[in-house]
Order: C-alpha cells, then structure tokens, then sequence
C-alpha cells in the first residue's frame, strides 16, 4: 500500500510562534506575518451575531439567505447569472478548496499552478494524492501562470488553479489573459479552479471573475479577507450545475456544514460596504508607504502588488535561507513577515512576503524599525564593516500595539 | 485517469427538507430526523461567546486553553494521560474524521467498519478513494464490528473504524470487547479510528475511550452532541506522538483554523456540567418513553440504546423502502425521523432511526401521533382493511413547537 504523504507545514507560523514568544517577553511586535486583516468583522455583522446568540439554538444549519445573496453579488459585481444551488456555502476557503479538488478529480490527476503561489494548494494536492505541476513565474509573467505556458503542456494537464489576486504577489491577471485560459483550458478539456479570495482588494483594477470567462470554472471564496471575518471560518464554492450534487454530497459527509453564527453575520457582512471600504483606503495608504519604503531599504525588486494586501519582495541579495532570514528581522526589530519558502519550495528563499493588513500606524512604525536594519544589512552583504549593529532584542522597544 | 468517485447524499437532508415545507404550509413537525440536539449552547458559553464577539477581532485563531482543557478531560473522565499537543481543534468531528484517515491511509487502503453506521464513514472514506469493508452487524453482535470478525479479516484491513456509542443504534462497545479490538488491531498492524462523538451520552454505562485499550488510537470528538454547540463547528482529533507533524500540516492546509468564538465559548462549555447534565436527564426520559411506547405500536425488534439519543428501530415488516416510509410518517403525522438507508445501503430500508434529543414534550406528542399511525400500518401489513385510513396531510394539527 503506498504510504500517506508527507505534507509541510506553513513556516509563517513557527515565526507566529516566535512572535508570540516575544511578545510575552515583553517584546513590541508588527504582526505581517499572516494574511488575515487586523480589524474584526463590521459593526453591524457583530450586532447581528449578538442577537442570534440570544435567540437561536444554532443546530446545524445552511443559509438560504447568503446562498441567494452570494448569487446576487455575482450578478451585483461582474454581471455574471448564477443560480444559489451553485452556491456551496464551506468552512472558510481552505475546504471549499479540498471540495473543488474531490470533485474535480481522482489520485493521480495532474494540475498546474503557478509558483509563487499559496502553500495550501501544493500541500492540499499532495494530501489528496493529486500531482502538483508547478510552473516557476517571475517578474516578466507578473509571477502568474500564463496561457502560453498552459498550451505548451504536454499533456495537457487535468486541472489548473490559478488566483487573482494573487498570494503572496497581489498581482491580478488581466481580463484579456482570463479569457486566453479560459480558451485554452476549455479547447484542452482542463477543469478551471480559480480563487478568488482577495476579490474586492484591488489597487489598480478591479479583478474579473473567472465565471466570465469560463462559465464551468469552481470558484473559492471567503469572508476572510475583504470582509475582515477570517476567525468565523466562513467561505463558498461556486461550481457548475454539473456538479451541485457531488458538491453538496462532499460538502455533507466531510465537513458539513459551516458556522451557523457565521453565515448570519456574513450576510449582513454584504451590506456593510462603507466600512469594509474603509479598511481597503488604509490598507492603499499601507502599500503605498512600503512601495516608498522598500526601495529605499534596497528592496527594489517587488511583486506589484494589484490587490490583495501583500508585498512579496526579493531579498535574495541579503539571504539564501528566507525563514532564518525573518526570524533574524523579527528578534531585531520585533517585525514578523512571512517567509518566500512558504510559497515556492524552489526560489522562496530570496524571498518575504509582507502582509500590510494592519493600521497604518504599524506600517509607519515597522518601516522606522525595518529601515536601519536593512542599511546595516546592505552593508553587510556590499562587504562593508559594521558599527554598533544591532543586537538581537526587543525588549526595549515602546508598545505601538 | 481515475475519475472522482460518486458520493451518497444524506436522505435524512431529503426528509428535512420536506419537513420544513410541510411546516412552511402551516403544518406541525417534529423534528427527530437530524442527530443534534434542540437544545442551545449552555448559557455561560453563550455569555462569554457576547463578551468575546466584543472584545476580540477573532482572527485565526488556536486556542492553546482549550486544547490543554480537552487534554485534561481525558484525565479527568478516564484517567488517560494525553499531552495537548496531541489534540488537534477541527472544525467539528466531519473534518476531524477526514485528518484522521489522510494522516493514516493512501488511496487504496481498505478499512472495515459496521454496517450499520454513520454514513459519513463510507462516503468519506470512498470520497478519499479509500476502500470501506464493511460488516453486516446485527442485533447479536449488538450491531457493533467484533474483535472475532476483525480476527478473521484476511488480508486485515489497513484500518478499522468503531463507533461507541454508536450511530444510528446508541450501542456501547464495552470494555472487555474494546481492549480485545485492541489487541488484535495491535498485532495485525491495524489502524484504529474510535468515534467518540457521543461520550459523555450514555444510560447504562459510561462509555471508555479507545485510549484506555490502544494508547495509539486515533480519536474524534466534538462539541456537537454533549455539548449541545452542533452549529458552532468545533470538534478535535487525539493523534498519537508520532501523527502530530502530520495532522497539525493537514489541518493547516486542508483547513487552517476552527472557528474562534466557539473555541473561546467551548472552553467555557467544560464548566457547565449541570446545564448539561439536565439534557441528559432529559434524553434519559424520552427514551424511557419511546422504549415503552415503540413495542407497542408494533416495532418490537429495536437495537438497545445504551447511549446517543438514537433508537434504531426494524421495521421491516411494514416496508422495503425507508425513504418512502420516513416520507408518509412525515406527510400523515408531522413526525420527522431518518431512514436506515443513510446508515445502511444494504439492509437499510427496513429501518427508521428516531433521535430523541428534543424536549420530553415532543416526544410525547411524536408517540401520540405516531400509535394510531403505526396500528393502521401493521392492519395493512397483516391483511386486514382499513377504514378511515388518514390522509396525507398534517395542515389541521395544531402546533406544539
């Protein structure tokens, strides 16, 4: 019988952990490390909660109401027809992936991806016994899986993910390279997943949704992100009519349902635009200051970041071991940030990835911390003797938190 | 390529369904079709879930205090020592059960459990590409898989799932039977996964876990039975030392994070014993008054529920068809229960599975409805005509809920 497979850890966390070490140290800490906003669900969705708590057993439960509201938005936002049985209401994004994939496909099948890209998709593939095809993507393809890249493959591959925006680059694919993977996918019989998490975090220009260009593609989504409610585990899956029933049969026996408590508050979620648009002005304040910053701390060579609330930027001329790399940023200078390795096993090294989803004034601050260190590193590896470098503390540093 | 295998819908979801229409029509209904209680959160939980929804943005979030507190309870109940970093938080005991078999098999493996049983068993394990074996167990084996059936496995299976007390029946494995599976699971080589949903649920004898046999066992649990939270989503998963790496990734990956406010509110929970302790009493009740009441309305040959809130009752001699029965009890009497079919593809459809975890009051009013039901079914059944035989409509009962 062949053996479970070995799955990596995400390294954000053991820099979480030694965050959080820190801190109960007496250390002052800039959480960047996570991709999850700082802020709490909206006003109103917390009054929302606060009432059914009172009023509700919470048994096991699937909305109808945020199903059809779910449905609405996609007619709301892209002028896209989707009926609320398409609508598969998960346990946040990470299961609605797990069902896209056991819908999709069988042990053995091969999907292509982009790398950089999210861990959980390489780890979740392997999980299911399903074979990464993981294509490297750097500056000149936007760190995105392109269509030319997707045709050249032989054999075509069963299924491709693809995300805009993108995690850890925030770059978005435009309309015109949607429609050439929906071409290419559709002419290659590939099965589509696209994520769309960070769908509503846009700088540049709004993203498309796949289900414009190919009506058949799953679609992953989540309360997690724009709308500032990761810790009520809350998200969807669009799939085609095809597959309702297998969906819905998955979604029952391996997870389900979700929160109940959840899928009320995310459907008054919806109609909290005027402060969940808010958190998006601090978080276009966020990234332009670390788009003037990082240069200046000799960070030159970044991801742009379209959307989502990432900065993935080349440190490759300070380190060749990212997570050592963040873990000495983090004891210097009390400011956690991801490490590359989490997001592409091969090239990660080079790389952090920082996550702007926190107040503005912890951007400014980290940028003071960050800013020496990085000189005093740029020195180092330009060859350049060293003065009063920091020690490795950060014990003395003010609470900004 | 393999394709993705064809997963069972939960016909309990079909009857549901119907009930909340027969009830949106104006009709009465009693709701002993879903496995959940009808009782809420224990109020304490519910205080501290307002307090937290308040106080806390509810991030991704693990809550270390629950963790050490769940570890501690099997101290505390069963005199196991099991370190906390052993318990991994899921979001409910569906997601727990899916870890467990992607920590432990590679598709192929082959698991033996009874039938019948919890459907989610087989459809999890074939929606994995796992092969369920399983056993036809019948009223002599107390509808539990026997260590003597395991004995004779040839080739043993990879796996053996067992549930105690068990779904649909509420049958208890005792002790001297759980440490013979131990034993023979141990020397072939066999994986044990032990459902413990519905510990702390028991009328005869309190059930042991696993743990106390095979220190190895995998264990699932939740805090939707007990603990009355089914809609909070919050279960947890024992590995063993050795599984901790991989079930900690997994759970990253194919899941990130339960939900937080029922992890705050859940390890509040653990200290509303008395709260809990009354819906006991109370599903101790209903199943003295359903063990009385089901023999005389003719359904004699009943599994024995020493624990759950479940009767699984034959009812082989008033059909072939499960569903269709469920549906006219449903339609003439407002009496919602489950089909065996859900538990037992093969011998399913001469059971019901009623779930007692509503108030006493219901109950009553379910028998009173269902007695001169089930005597007009057993005349048929016997031959004998039927005068003024009810009519399939429950829109003139008055309302008890």
């Amino acid at each position: 019988m062949a053996v479970p497979v070995q799955i990596d850890p995400f390294h954000a966390i053991s820099i979480s952990r030694l965050a959080h070490r820190l801190r109960a140290e007496g250390g002052s800490v800039i959480h960047m490390e996570f991709g999850q906003p700082s802020t709490g669900a909206p006003a109103a969705a917390i009054d929302a909660a606060h009432r059914i708590l009172d009023a509700d057993g919470m048994g096991y439960w699937e909305s109808p109401g945020l199903k059809a509201r779910i449905a609405a938005h996609y007619d709301e936002a892209y002028g896209v027809a989707v009926d609320p049985e398409r609508v598969i209401l998960t346990c946040g994004a990470s299961p609605a992936f797990v069902l896209a994939l056991s819908c999709l496909f069988a042990p053995g099948a091969r999907v292509a991806l982009a790398r950089p890209g999210y861990v959980a998709y390489r780890n979740t593939l392997k999980a299911l016994h399903l074979v990464p095809l993981e294509f490297a993507c750097g500056e000149a393809e936007r760190f995105q899986i392109t269509s030319a890249a997707v045709e050249r493959l032989d054999p075509a591959p069963d299924g491709l993910i693809i995300a805009s925006p993108a995690n850890p680059t925030g770059t978005i694919i435009p309309p015109e390279e949607l429609r050439a993977l929906a071409e290419v996918c559709k002419r290659r019989g590939i099965a589509l997943v696209s994520d769309e998490i960070y769908h509503g975090l846009s700088y540049t220009r709004p993203a498309e949704t796949m289900l414009q260009h190919a009506p058949g593609a799953l679609v992953v989504n989540s309360f997690s992100k724009y709308f500032s409610m990761a810790g009520w585990r809350l998200g969807w899956l669009i799939v085609p009519e095809t597959l309702i029933d297998a969906a819905r049969a998955r979604m029952g026996n391996l997870f389900l349902t979700p929160p109940s408590l959840a899928q009320h508050a995310g459907l008054i979620a919806f109609d909290c635009r005027e402060e969940l648009e808010g958190h998006l002005k601090t978080y276009a304040r966020n990234r332009e200051l670390l788009l003037k910053a990082l240069p200046q701390m000799g960070l030159r060579r970044i991801a742009p970041p379209d959307g989502a609330f990432y900065i993935y930027a080349d440190v490759g001329h300070l380190t060749n071991d990212s997570l050592a790399f963040c873990e000495a940023l983090l004891r210097d200078t009390g400011v956690a940030v991801a490490p590359g390795l989490d997001f592409d096993p091969v090239d990660g090294n080079g790389f952090i990835r920082f996550s702007f989803a926190v107040s503005t004034g912890l951007v400014e601050e980290a940028i003071r911390r960050m800013e020496p260190w990085f000189a005093a590193r740029t020195l180092v590896a330009a060859g350049a003797p060293v003065r009063g470098q920091r020690t490795s503390t950060i014990s003395s540093r003010p609470s900004v938190e």
